[in-house]
């Protein structure tokens, strides 16, 4: 297994339209199915950086502040943010397009994360993965952060000891 | 339109059985699948509450810490915590069966967001949720804690005026 | 294996939403799709029961006496009525709701059959199902009149000999 | 409109393949799936029988008797028994082939209700069926006592009054 | 194995209603979803010609006409032309009906290849395919060439060499 | 409207995960259903070359030489190759990954014709596809021989008038 990879060869770009099931009353796509598409997206963008199956670990807090009408076209773009051991941040930008009318809006940016596993389930190390951009490098150091909130919110982590998460509130 | 609705008007129970394509390679649940279903469970109980049409407006940190396998009933609970103007969070539990084994385990607990929306998708006032249990009461303590978080991570606080959420890291 | 269980402990709840491709060409519900959806619900409840893999043996008459418009919430509920060695018959009771609407009207009412098998398909048998309400108790002694109905349309008991059927025509 | 048609020129064919979201846990066909196929080729056959839109009215009794494996071909054929004003009845026979294995077998045969509606939904009546061949006259004189037992069932003919349906208990 | 078999045995009909998410923007069934039909029809087909299991090999030119709105009945008809070893070139015939506006229209003429596999999904030889109306020895006669053309597009064979291809060019 | 694109501004690409659904009894990919995806794909990159709703026109001999296993990533480009006039030739690329076994495979290459209409369905100009690349000369160029041949096998042209076509044959 390489020790380490660059953060760009796992970068996965998923393209969809949104058909009539994957609407609510008012002929927008609904929140739900949008996620379903993230993690589809994402589980392959962890795939690549791993070479392992994945399982979907946990989704940070989603907003979804745009409508995505029926017709639309989502473009989803996944790329691993960092590595911990077994573990893998995915940031995954969405946006949504009314080709015909030329409007594109970006509509989400989330965090999932994904655990490499063996055959039985079992967690495996995967590389770590390296930052080259000012962007990439952003978003691993921001990573850190992340992931003391996860712990928090989880109760897998006293809220006291989550010290680069406090120093947002100082 | 009722001033104020007790949150047990709300409680939905979806109960659904996991098919082939709702999994992995390691014929367990997608996580992206059981998001799906959350969300439509949750907008069914944010409806019930306000008599609206709702979108959904975000979802909070969700962890996957259970294996669902194929063949399993999965029961989803959700009912709304508080509501706010227009929004409404609503909290999901999931459990997970396997009945013939007679093994059922609590898998997840979310916190959704909806928003009622008229026709034309304008968001619309929705009555004050009372909470009466003891755990409801509890539930709806921690709603204003929650939607800080929420507001801070979609950068629409300040982490410094997050006075209830700042509190816990002291 | 237990010998007997209160048929109160089969009860299953699913709530659905109608989506478009539910939906014929008037927009309403098509009553395959229900059927679909009773089928599920009635395993899960014969799972319950049983502790057991379940096959569906036979549908009772089903009337599709109301049209239920896309966006609507349906609400099946399934509880045994009877078991008779390895079968056990369910009911199961459907509303369909329109909620901005405020309306919520009985759909439908129907009886389902399924076996508990094991894990080569065969046939094992099951607890007794005990009712203890007055309508458990009314539905646990139609159901030998609705078995004899069913054995006489499969052509497996004459009609002459179908003593708790014929009673009703007299 | 045609005041009278032959039942043959209802007859409908469908084939199917079963793919893995039909099934259960054992690997074989759902009954509720198959009733959704049989709901589909059952109305369109009443369609074209009555050259109008139509709605599935009630299902009789449909039972399982054998189990249909993945990857089983499966075929439909719907034909109109008799016309009541505006209601047909449509017979459905269906059969399930394993290929490879030159195994064909008829799975089930079972009768289902639709109306003729225009476009509000409103009833509407529809041509005579004739039947030509000698099994086409039987199933369109049974079609009286079968009806006769969908109406006591739906509550709406008094047992005492089924004159058709009595007489084969004597 | 039978050494050869009239192509009448390897008809298969299918029949389906377009549903709304089989549509798109503009309400009329998408090509891909009509060619999804067509290679389940195909595959049924070849697989009742040569009793083995198929996968499929080649589709030849197809194009889509005619626009086939949301609510109309699709029927497929699907018949083995001529067997090359271990190979079947199937002829799919596709109707399109609004029923309620009695029209009906020819909407597709396509020609897929299947091939017949074992278990380990190797090629292995199938029957003779025997054409016997006027309209099959046609069909007969007209797939050498259309195989040659299929060779030469995929590059394995050279375009000289396509002797019955290149008659039609002089 | 412009009245030129480089062809390269219409890239789209796709990336799907293989679910239990999409196979066949060898738990390999349907050639049916990647016809569907590629038909999605190319229909959106012809919006974005045209700015317009399109619809299928025809699929070119499409062959499918590797078999693509249940949990496979399989990632989809297209391009516009040529316009003419209403339509647009996209040529569509597809590679089937194994991840965990570092196995990348190009499966499928195809061409596909979509026609850019209005709102009732009307064809309507497009810019002219202007290509960059040496691998977009050579496309743009093949496209009137791809475009013969169609039209030819379509009947909508005599053999004899293809000359950019015959020209292969001699």
């Amino acid at each position: 297994m390489a020790k380490s990879k660059p953060v760009s060869e796992s970068l996965t770009t998923m393209t969809e339209m949104i058909f009539p099931n994957d609407t609510n009353t008012l002929g927008n796509l609904m929140g739900g199915n949008l996620m379903r598409m993230m993690d589809v997206v994402g589980a392959i963008c962890a795939q690549k950086h791993s070479n392992r199956i994945v399982v979907t670990a946990s989704v940070d807090n989603v907003s979804f502040k745009e409508s995505i009408p029926l017709g639309s076209v989502v473009t989803l773009q996944a790329k691993v943010t960092r590595a911990f051991s077994s573990s893998m941040e995915v940031v995954i930008d969405v946006w949504a397009e009314n080709i015909p009318a030329k409007e594109r809006v970006s509509t989400n940016k989330a965090f999932f994360t994904f655990v490499a596993v063996d055959q039985s389930g079992r967690p495996i190390d995967v590389p770590q993965a390296v930052p080259e951009t000012e962007d990439e490098i952003a978003l691993y150091e921001g990573a850190l952060r992340r992931r003391q909130l996860r712990l928090v919110l989880a109760g897998r982590m006293k809220a006291q000891d989550a010290v680069e998460l406090k120093s947002i509130f100082e």
